[in-house]
């Protein structure tokens, strides 16, 4: 039987020069649809953070598709952290910066009981922008962050550092 | 120990006059974040289906919660039906008619071995224009589409009637 990583690299797509020249895009989509792929990494997520999270939060777009495959297998219930705009009022809003201008995610204000242990699940960690906001969007929203998981790492471009302090467990790290 | 449907009842939130004047929006968000909601309307939705599916299709953004919920639980993958513009080619792609304008959906291409059987999930069925999409695009790619299943149905808005001779199973309709 593969491991998720081994799944990960067999499954995983690269497309050059996607979204523009020069990046390579790592896209997860087959792996996930892959019913090996999907299960084991979910599980692999939940095992690493297992007893220690009440909720699980998943990141729009793709990190939906982990935060609640991997909340119906830990028994908890998932958390939406939106892009801006898409939820009802009221929302807490958590801007930050792109590489290219602002971006804001959202989740519904009053939602977490205070001192609600969340898991923080997303597709792939690059720059880690999106997850650091993510992570700092949930504890002015009250809850505490147990830890980070990702399907893909991308070591080169530093996330895990920006992360500092926190614990991160990536199923693959390239 | 409640139903799906008391649970998407005694959870969900109906926002007014979003997200324009004289819309009552749903919002499912709070429903999926417990951990009892998540369950049962996961579990029903396989059950209502369960044997007669190899793959669970989710619907971008939120129909990607229920998917991969879904999927895990009926121990399958779960493909993407993204919104247009998302995945790096190649892709097949399926324009339909939104109120105002026109909206597109893609998929990979060559990801589904011909005749295999989808499962679609979305939250809420209300024209159905973008689960009817859906079920044309994925049967465009080959696959049978085994059925619909939703957390909400709109009565009032004609989708069951558009996905006239699908099978359709809603936890609740309103």
């Amino acid at each position: 039987m593969p491991t998720a990583a081994e799944l990960v690299d067999r499954l995983t797509l690269e497309v050059p020069d996607f979204p523009e020249p020069g990046v390579l895009f790592r896209d997860l989509t087959p792996t996930l649809a892959d019913a090996d792929g999907l299960r084991t990494i979910t599980d692999e997520l939940v095992a690493a953070f297992a007893g220690r999270f009440d909720l699980v939060a998943g990141i729009e777009a793709r990190g939906f598709l982990l935060g609640a495959a991997a909340a119906y297998a830990a028994g908890t219930g998932v958390v939406a952290v939106r892009k801006a705009g898409k939820l009802p009022p009221n929302t807490l809003v958590e801007h930050y910066e792109l590489e290219y201008g602002v971006a804001a995610l959202e989740i519904r204000a009053g939602q977490l009981a205070p001192g609600t242990r969340v898991l923080v699940l997303d597709d792939v960690l690059a720059t880690g922008g999106t997850v650091d906001a993510t992570c700092t969007l949930l504890e002015r929203a009250g809850a505490v962050v147990t830890g980070v998981g990702v399907v893909l790492e991308l070591a080169d471009l530093g996330g895990r550092a920006r992360l500092s302090g926190r614990e991160v467990h990536a199923v693959r790290t390239v």
